[in-house]
């Protein structure tokens, strides 16, 4: 039995994210076709100052492959202490039909691509098609990704960032117009942001609103992936009463994405839920109808995202023969 | 950041069933000491023919260390099909002071192990002192590892064996013969074990009672097995009423364990259960008390079990430097 080691240089190179886009458009069409499995997520609480392991498990009837991420974040002594980084991961992925295990490769580089990813494809069915200016509400790791993404499907012209320090924004700039070449308009507040914005992407680990529902202007998609937990928060839910509410699932979404928020509070019921993304890509809900409409996509990741991710990665490794097979039975 | 990588056939070299029996009550004694952490296991059935695939995690304070197995089961076309065995596994074994991923190591044998070193810790705190005969109900691999574990804490004089199938019991008499030189004597029934046994294992996996509660003497040990899911049962469910009931998860064998039925239909209730294995090794509640109790253990299995078994493995391969390193982060 031949597994393939892939480590996390080597998994930088082996996709790119036009790549993870598809992987990831992949995911949402089989999780709305229902041809994926997803246990609920496990995890462990390490005491503090420690952060947490998270396990996350699929199954795609589509590639027939079972993926196990691991994920550990907030350990922030590990540079020091240790010399290693404050997140990493892990992925297994095995083969379906049999149960051995194909590859384990660092899992570290996977969960921030395929978000990013996440924010591109609702752009793509969401925004007007004359989106032209990026709002960025959280300029940190995150946030550099959904531009990275988003780049591939829309053409911008400008992005206008905010966040809570000034040192992180002008680091946010350098680093944009550095590597893409992009002109970063730092703003002074949130709703300068939210105000000159065609698409906001709002990634902040806020548990309280940043963006009021009577700054946001006709015809922009937001783009809210902070609220991935109970008690996180970005958005006024007032917000959500005349807005194209999509989830990417809206039992997680409901559960504790930011969609938690107005339902609790009554502002909307289940009826006000659009639908999911994918069933927007299988084209059984339309996406975007005019130009006026608010569409908030509320995305709060899935286990099948990593599934589809890290076998496209498998499989170019295999394709360009990069990694290194080793043999746990022989 | 280095983690090792250890194969099935160096994992089976590395540790000794005497080894095993402690990590087992190594892993008892954490447990009811409740500086153990363990979510809730998470698995996916896959369609027909084929079987599932689980995944155990755990954490223990004691050693820091946290402990993923996964295991697939049931897989009756792979040998054939795809060259690999019907059962595999897979550790990952995690630092969990900074999350590093220290090991991946094969799992097909650590389950195996550590499930036949549990029988033997419970004898060695519930069975006579003058136990000499083993019954066998089951003559399957587990049946051989709960007597290569048990011939390290009883002095065993001889063995009587039964299963369904003619074949598989004669296989297990040459293969015990052979391996421990222990004389095994074929029974004619499972009534004709039982009476003759001082300690009885029972491991099929059997969906009713194989053993009623009149054929049993007493004094006798009872080692349960089989029963780890809903509907699975080898015991005759009157036998509790007036046996000393011990567990390895008092939360898991109500659920799901050979306890499930006669609590289920009313013929013990919670007060009638004696403790947990751990207590009792902790010296908080009483082992076997006189020679004519008849002793029930009642084994599920834990992850924390996997976790003591596979860190005893990694430092073994360490100090004995066997293994390869891998630098998943360079």
């Amino acid at each position: 039995m031949r597994t393939l080691l892939l480590k996390k240089e080597e998994v930088r190179k082996l996709i790119s994210m036009k790549e993870v886009i598809g992987t990831v458009e992949e995911a949402y069409r089989a999780f709305s076709e229902n041809s994926v499995m997803q246990p609920p997520y496990t995890g462990i609480h390490l005491p503090a100052p420690r952060g947490e392991i998270d396990f996350k498990l699929s199954y795609y009837e589509g590639n027939e492959v079972i993926s196990m991420k691991s994920s550990s974040g907030a350990f922030p002594d590990n540079p020091k202490l240790y010399g290693v980084p404050s997140s990493m991961g892990t992925i297994l992925l095995f083969d379906a039909r049999s149960c051995a295990l194909m590859c384990v490769m660092d899992g570290s580089l996977v969960t921030g691509l395929r978000t990013g990813a996440a924010g591109a494809v609702s752009a793509k069915v969401l925004a007007r098609k004359d989106a032209k200016v990026i709002g960025a509400i959280g300029t940190g790791q995150q946030a550099r990704m959904q531009i990275r993404a988003l780049r591939e499907v829309i053409d911008i012209q400008g992005i206008k960032a905010w966040s809570r320090t000034a040192e992180k924004m002008a680091s946010f700039q350098a680093d944009i117009e550095r590597d893409f070449g992009l002109p970063v308009a730092l703003a002074s507040s949130a709703q300068d942001v939210v105000a000159s914005s065609d698409i906001l992407v709002t990634t902040t680990r806020g548990t309280g609103p940043v963006v009021e529902a009577k700054w946001v202007k006709p015809g922009t998609h937001i783009i809210a992936i902070g609220a991935d937990q109970q008690g996180k928060q970005e958005l006024d839910p007032a917000l959500f009463k005349h807005a194209k509410i999509v989830h990417d699932s809206t039992a997680q979404c409901c559960e504790k994405g930011e969609s938690w928020h107005p339902l609790t509070r009554q502002i909307i019921t289940m009826n006000d839920i659009h639908g999911e993304l994918g069933e927007i890509l299988l084209g059984r809900k339309p996406g975007r109808e005019n130009d006026e409409e608010i569409t908030i996509f509320d995305s709060t990741g899935m286990a099948i995202q990593d599934n589809t991710t890290a076998t496209k990665i498998y499989q170019n490794a295999v394709v360009n023969k990069i990694g290194e097979f080793f043999e746990f039975i022989e």
